[in-house]
């Protein structure tokens, strides 16, 4: 496989996909609810997986796809190269508020994540990591993460987390969001992920998350020396959904000593 | 008082140390705190205040100031014509993301809001609005919001609220937190409050907001019909720091009703 290749690829299909999405601002967007009412789902998110996964099958027809709105391949193991897509990931920010939403995406091979893409449609802004060769914002390159401690650190984490919830135990995220400097929720996996990988927020964790939520942001952070994990600590294993943290490696292990008590 | 040239002459002000701003990215900016480790301030936040004080007691030499860092007028009354001011609105973000900050102005007579501007500056974003004359996003006026409903409604709230807190009931809010369609939290009381008023977000809330937070976005608010109000329904006093809620109406109504419970 030459990475190269299939880098400039991506990138060129991951463009033209934030077209596709641009123009759809002027015309319909239906919007509908997938597992819950708030799970929202719209033909735009659809039709940008499709558009992607023609693409690749034509162009690539070894590699398989798996893609949050279900129209790629029944991915039951990690062999061989896959795709993960999330064609937008932060649907209610894309409904709500025509921003704050991206396309994320990982291309891994045999489990280990080679390529990885955030593309904040609305601000233009692609991020990408080669493994070993480090990230970038378009052509800038993202410095390494420098260590902080929780009194630092600004702390993405949704309320949601706070309040009493069955998968972890609510008292410790208490302590965490007054020990910590501050905190945030942005509605979008993948842009938060770019939030710690930039430094911008120095932890992000959610209780619930979908490989193409975070394969491609992870690949980034990985290359600025953040840590990400499932919450009892272990590599995400990607073929399921998972409770999932990041941030640089000092705040992540205090993390999982003092902060994270996970219900049985 | 011809506001039309008070408005053009704000807009250039403000435009002004939007960029002395910018360029202080290339300079050393010089972090302290204030009333605890997580208020912050910075030279720049104080430069600029300075920068607003001295044109506007030069040229405006009747009118007050109130601004965040104090080189302001001890305002006692709302008498006459007041600039409420925050130099830089989410210090801490423009500290550690250097973006998702704002200056806020609001110009205020005798106690009534005139100009209210909210300029999110590495956006290049300027909200403003005059009373009874509609708001806009730069040139871009900005519709009226629609009713909703707390199920559909985004809330901005910061995850200490949902917390033990000395200021509201928090299980009320945890109510809130479930039971709404998703919460956000930005960082900046200036933004969250513009985030209102263009519909990105439903609701915003917080326990303790000064007046330079909100004076400012309030006015833009007003012009797409949000109420603003303190969590005990009332007018903003716009003299100390008070809790503070801004919703469309219907949410409004139903918030003060079903989900905020004050301490005494």
């Amino acid at each position: 496989m030459n990475w190269g290749v299939l880098d400039r690829y991506a990138k060129s299909l991951i463009k033209e996909a934030g077209q596709h999405i641009k123009h759809s601002f002027s015309t319909e967007i239906v919007v509908s609810s997938k597992s819950s009412a708030n799970d929202l789902v719209t033909n735009i998110d659809r039709e940008i997986e499709q558009f992607f996964i023609k693409r690749i099958h034509r162009d690539f027809p070894n590699h398989r796809i798996m893609g949050e709105e279900g129209f790629g391949d029944d991915i039951q193991s990690l062999d061989g190269v896959i795709w993960f897509l999330d064609p937008i990931d932060g649907t209610m920010n894309f409904v709500h508020q025509k921003r704050n939403f991206a396309i994320s995406l990982g291309i891994y091979i045999d489990g280990i994540g080679m390529l990885g893409y955030v593309y904040d449609v609305m601000a233009d802004d692609l991020y990408s990591a080669m493994k070993d060769e480090g990230a970038y914002l378009n052509d800038i390159r993202l410095p390494k993460l420098m260590d902080t401690t929780i009194e630092e650190a600004i702390v993405g984490v949704n309320a949601s987390w706070v309040a009493p919830n069955r998968y972890v135990d609510h008292d410790p995220i208490i302590d965490l969001v007054n020990k910590c400097r501050g905190t945030r929720s942005y509605g979008s996996a993948a842009l938060e992920l770019i939030h710690v990988a930039t430094g911008r927020v120095d932890v992000y964790m959610s209780m619930r998350l979908s490989p193409w939520d975070v394969a491609g942001g992870m690949i980034i952070a990985n290359e600025v020396g953040a840590i990400s994990s499932t919450m009892s600590g272990q590599q995400p294993g990607m073929l399921q959904s998972e409770t999932f943290m990041v941030a640089n490696a000092s705040v992540h292990t205090q993390l999982l000593e003092e902060f994270i008590v996970l219900k049985k």
